[in-house]
């Protein structure tokens, strides 16, 4: 197998690489268990401290469409696009969102399309798209209706996904993934990020805010559990996606009061008195309008995993620390 | 006030045209009543049968930009984009499809956005953005799962529509328009062409096929009730649009076997008995995704209005003959 990986210095993608080289193999569009031989990663950033002969990595925009002619080939089993201009960053610059999320994101299924094999094309969507009045817990059949720049271009590609699929041109999947916490570094663009700042800079000594009302209720996921989810994703028989090439993924919905007493329960009172409540408009706008709570019946059905808890998730990151 | 009108040399452009240049007046962007001092008609085929001092034609592909950009300026207060390449036609040349469905539409979005003014954009999108397992009668929250290109792009449209106007881009309106019946002329390379063909034909003297079953559910709506609601969608005040700028129209939803019993009734046994029935599977697959019935609520409460009968529709047809 021969796997190429966009936005793979990324939280995830980084992840996912260290998981593929571990599990050593997936399976391939005859639906047969192979060796991955290599996996070629993309990111503008530089993916560290991964060493592995498998392992080929390149700094590249996939924006240049030589790099990723050049990455992307015959010998090419499948792709896991994971490169993004993420919610804040794609609200504050409209174009780089269009170029990255949109047209990158369609030449590379141009790319794939113009391949004689039939590549296996595994994306991350985002509960960005849905937006306006909603019911408490959503439901699979509901409307996309996004809030923001960046829930728009992920609802545009899952809609050319799941028609270059029907059309043969690719065999796609796309996730909509909960927001993946504790994610661990630096803060980022993503309009979610005090969701990981609030567990993560108390663990650290430091203080964080939360810039939303903390009866807020998150939908969330691991990011182990995103990583199993993309592999999960990939393996599916594709006869098993008779709802669509879109995946509303299982997650879990806590409140942001419940992350913090999970906080306060797994590390004490005063870690957990290190968290402000000094709300930010525009952050509650966006992050208000996505859906705490799914239904994800599909998803369930097809056998993806929720964490069982928030403090499931807390573990997890500790874990990583030590 | 200016408006552009592409797709001007087709059913519902030309149409849209005599509607205007008679009506006289249109809502500007300061909500005011104002005459319409110039329509620029933009098509690929020329406009033929209207001459007004008001009326400019001019014959351009809308993917070419140049063209674009110098029918579309400072002074332009709306547009009416209806130029677009059809369901069977998109989904025959898919390349076509998206080069005049998303790249031209997104072209025109984008030269909308950078003029100083802000234009009020109205376009049609259609039922094909809906399939799957879908109730008998559709909610305005369903999801949107095209089963072809062509529902594809303008679901796509759409998404991006909303999200321009919701930047403040452009003021759009999206109508979700149902099958147009009765199409004059000549079919055309929609998969829904046979709708009219079956009412148009008998009436001409000519034999039809009813590709369909004849228990097949269809969601339409007459040419001229079309153009009425493309010019309530304009004149709508957006603080009324408070459930977004995708309105799945009202129409009127009817067996084939109900239209030719309309048509038997009304125009006697001899015209109903030259359809005939042989079943086309590429067709029937492709309208069979597309839902028979809606809700509409949103439309009903903003005041759009479908037809009363088959009757109404044919009648508006022979009328229109005569
Ligand atoms: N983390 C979340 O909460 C979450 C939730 C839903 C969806 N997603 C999506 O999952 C994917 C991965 O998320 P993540 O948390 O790992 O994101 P991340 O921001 O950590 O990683 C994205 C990576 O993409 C790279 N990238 C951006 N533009 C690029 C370009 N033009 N060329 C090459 N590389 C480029 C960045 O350098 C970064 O390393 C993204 O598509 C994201 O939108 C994430
Ligand atoms: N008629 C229906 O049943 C129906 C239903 C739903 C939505 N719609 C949509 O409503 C709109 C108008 O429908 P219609 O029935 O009048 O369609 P039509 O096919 O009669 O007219 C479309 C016009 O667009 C023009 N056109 C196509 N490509 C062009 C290009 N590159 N540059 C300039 N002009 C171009 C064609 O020449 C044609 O005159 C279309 O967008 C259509 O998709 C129609």
């Amino acid at each position: 197998m021969h796997i190429v990986i966009t936005g793979a210095a990324g939280l995830l993608g980084k992840k996912l690489v260290q998981a593929l080289l571990t599990k050593g193999f997936l399976t391939n569009q005859r639906g047969q268990l192979e060796a991955i031989e290599r996996i070629t990663a993309i990111d503008i950033a530089t993916l560290e401290g991964i060493v592995d002969p498998r392992l080929r990595s390149i700094s590249a925009d996939i924006s240049q469409t030589s790099e990723l002619e050049s990455s992307i080939d015959a010998r090419t089993d499948s792709v896991f696009h994971l490169a993004a201009i993420v919610s804040a960053q794609a609200e504050q610059d409209f174009e780089l969102g269009m170029r990255i999320n949109i047209d990158a994101a369609r030449r590379m299924m141009d790319r794939l399309r113009h391949l004689p094999q039939r590549v296996r094309l595994v994306t991350t969507s985002s509960v960005a798209v849905f937006g306006g009045s909603l019911p408490l817990k959503v439901e699979d059949s509901r409307v996309w209706m996004p809030q923001s720049s960046y829930g728009t271009q992920k609802a545009v590609n899952d809609l050319l996904l799941a028609d270059y699929s029907r059309r043969g041109f690719i065999d796609g999947r796309s996730l909509r993934m909960p927001t993946i916490v504790v994610r661990p570094g630096k803060p980022n663009a993503a309009a979610s990020s005090f969701a990981s700042a609030i567990i993560r800079e108390p663990l650290n000594g430091a203080a964080a805010n939360c810039p939303v009302n903390p009866l807020m209720r998150l939908w969330l996921m691991s990011p182990a559990r995103a990583v199993q989810a993309l592999i999960h994703g990939h393996e599916l028989d594709v006869k098993r996606l008779d709802q669509g090439r879109v995946i509303n993924l299982c997650g879990l919905s806590v409140t942001v009061a419940e992350m913090l007493a999970s906080l306060q329960r797994l590390c004490g009172d005063e870690t957990a008195s290190r968290v402000s409540f000094q709300p930010d408009r525009a952050i509650e706008d966006i992050v208000n309008s996505w859906p705490g709570n799914f239904h994800a019946d599909y998803a369930h059905r097809l056998g993806f995993q929720a964490n069982a808890s928030f403090d499931e998730i807390i573990n997890e990151y500790l874990a990583e620390l030590a």
